[in-house]
């Protein structure tokens, strides 16, 4: 049996793709091989691969003049990999400082030598809120500025595209890719850990303007030296090939079930159901700003704190997993990622209505 | 109908690893949930992880005062993340040179500012063979000597450990770990991509001695700071959780088949038959040094290369998969890891004796 799972990530997958991957494990494409045991560079491989960019330019309508790279190493590794490939160290950058993900990535541009300015600093409402959009100055001769669209552990989402002016404008998508319609044309890079929206941990996918290649430091390390990938077609080294099959297999699902349009009023439905049900209650609470909450991670609170441990227990009984909330923010999170279907909201509201009328 | 896959990597894997694998691919014991949806921080997920640890250090025999640590980037990314944990910019460094995986290893050295001296070059047997064990001098003031005991494309393999003295021994371990018995304990690094022996692409395990912990250079990245990583148990960043997971079945198998005790006298079966025969043979041949012959690795020409194709295409057709030879060595290459049985190059060597009596 299947449960409703919640977690921020690693996270709850497509169950049509998992069977998918399930029955042809030992088998694939009547290959005799497992897809984990092919060559990268074979020609089963090589198409599964081209399929999976192709899938995704096509779901998120990506331009031509961007490359579509897949690394290793996570968001984290793009931390340090973006600065050594946009900057020469001394350069200036602008951030936007809205939740632990962004206090990461600007400690890795400085640990890169860069000129950092934070621009928006939302530590002063404990990550709860985005800037208003006509409340920052972007610097014309910042290299970039980074940003972190939704951030996983506050639940903090924008509403909006930064406007930068000629400024490159770098985002990390991790817990937002494919969760909703994406203009992708503003943006100068965007990349995302898969394991959330798009499969297994170990695969990032990074979508990167053309302009911006051709500029990496000396002594970037080779496998995240964008230019050498694109050339590469990100084979420059073994990829990691599971997690670029699975995110095909997951984005056929998306294809399949209406694209990011479907995607995005899916999502709105189930967050709107959430934040309802707890803007309505008395005994359950959400700390972010209405304009700046997230379709995708849901924190909450209870009237009663103490009671923490005991809903995530109970509701783990009752299949709903890994509620807990993020050591730094208490309480609960319901993390409603694409895969997570609206029964599954409903689930929980209605565990949360009986936890509150047997405690509150 | 499974095959005989001899692919160099990502390469065949143990059935009985897939088989559980796949059986619980959906439903991880009985949690509901995928092991690929399961959060990195999670207790079921942090067990896991630790058994795999804990399997590996008694499958190879691991001193305590070695770290293990599951990285990202493969062994191509640990040519540059070595220079950076254990040099400063300007070190010299001892390097042997062997086959194409040295010299990407000694052009990321250099990348990364160090002052290489390739004290072993075998360029000049077109890399057929390995050095003699008292033929070179090992710089006393050298950072690190770094070599491939296994040379995937060459098929050339080290049958001892090279004499450092007080010089740190680092090596690239990738195509070779767990096909033998291994001592240890004169690494002071060992490495390997995991997509031979190992599991899965996109998983890199580092083996590497305490003392050597702590002098990363400003600006390593922090997925790759040995030092960081380690007191994270790897987990400081999202780590290839089902890498990990899949390495711990494949762990598990070895160690029910007897270990690398076991492993290796299987290996050694198998490359006796498979060398035997070609060394029998007046119309195939191998071009290595009899002292330096890969047990995982087998390149062999037949005296009409221009039917090298055919026999490829052939050999596909009877089940006997991924047996070009690289293309700088050309040819056909037997990969011949601990998942391929003796059967299989059995198979092997009756597809040969049958395309020789068609065509030689």
């Amino acid at each position: 049996m299947r449960v409703y799972n919640f977690s921020a990530g690693p996270a709850m997958l497509p169950l049509d793709a998992l069977n998918v991957a399930q029955s042809e494990l030992t088998d694939w494409k009547n290959s005799g091989m497992s897809v984990l045991e092919v060559s990268h560079r074979g020609k089963d491989f090589v198409a599964c691969a081209a399929e999976t960019e192709s899938l995704l330019r096509e779901v998120v309508g990506i331009p031509q003049n961007y490359k579509v790279l897949f690394l290793q190493g996570g968001a984290t590794g793009q931390f340090d990999a973006i600065p050594l490939n946009l900057t020469a160290a001394g350069d200036k950058v602008n951030f936007f400082n809205t939740g632990q993900w962004s206090v990461k990535a600007i400690k890795a541009a400085k640990a890169q030598g860069l000129e950092v300015d934070v621009i928006v600093d939302r530590a002063e409402s404990k990550y709860t809120d985005t800037p208003a959009a006509d409340s920052f100055v972007v610097d014309p001769e910042a290299a970039y500025l980074h940003y972190t669209p939704n951030e996983t552990i506050g639940g903090v989402e924008f509403g909006y595209v930064p406007e930068t002016g000629q400024v490159p404008l770098v985002a990390d998508f991790s817990s937002t890719i494919l969760s909703r319609p994406l203009d992708v044309s503003p943006y100068s890079m965007i990349y995302a850990g898969a394991q959330k929206n798009m499969g297994p941990s170990g695969l990032c996918v990074a979508i990167v303007r053309e302009d911006l290649l051709g500029k990496a430091r000396p002594g970037t390390p080779t496998i995240w030296n964008y230019t050498a990938m694109a050339e590469a077609d990100s084979m420059l080294n073994t990829p990691p090939t599971f997690g670029i099959y699975l995110l095909g297999l997951i984005l056929k699902w998306v294809k399949d079930a209406g694209g990011l349009e479907a995607m995005g009023e899916r999502n709105r439905a189930k967050a709107e159901a959430l934040y309802g049900y707890i803007d309505a209650s008395d005994y359950y609470s959400n700390p972010v700003a209405l304009d700046s909450r997230s379709w995708m991670n849901v924190p909450f609170l209870q009237a009663n704190s103490e009671l923490d441990k005991a809903f995530v227990a109970e509701a783990n009984s009752a299949g709903l997993t890994n509620l807990a909330g993020h050591r730094s923010v208490g309480g609960m999170r319901a993390s409603i990622y694409n895969a997570m279907p609206l029964e599954g909201v409903t689930a929980l509201i209605d565990f949360m209505t009986d936890f509150e009328r047997r405690n509150g």
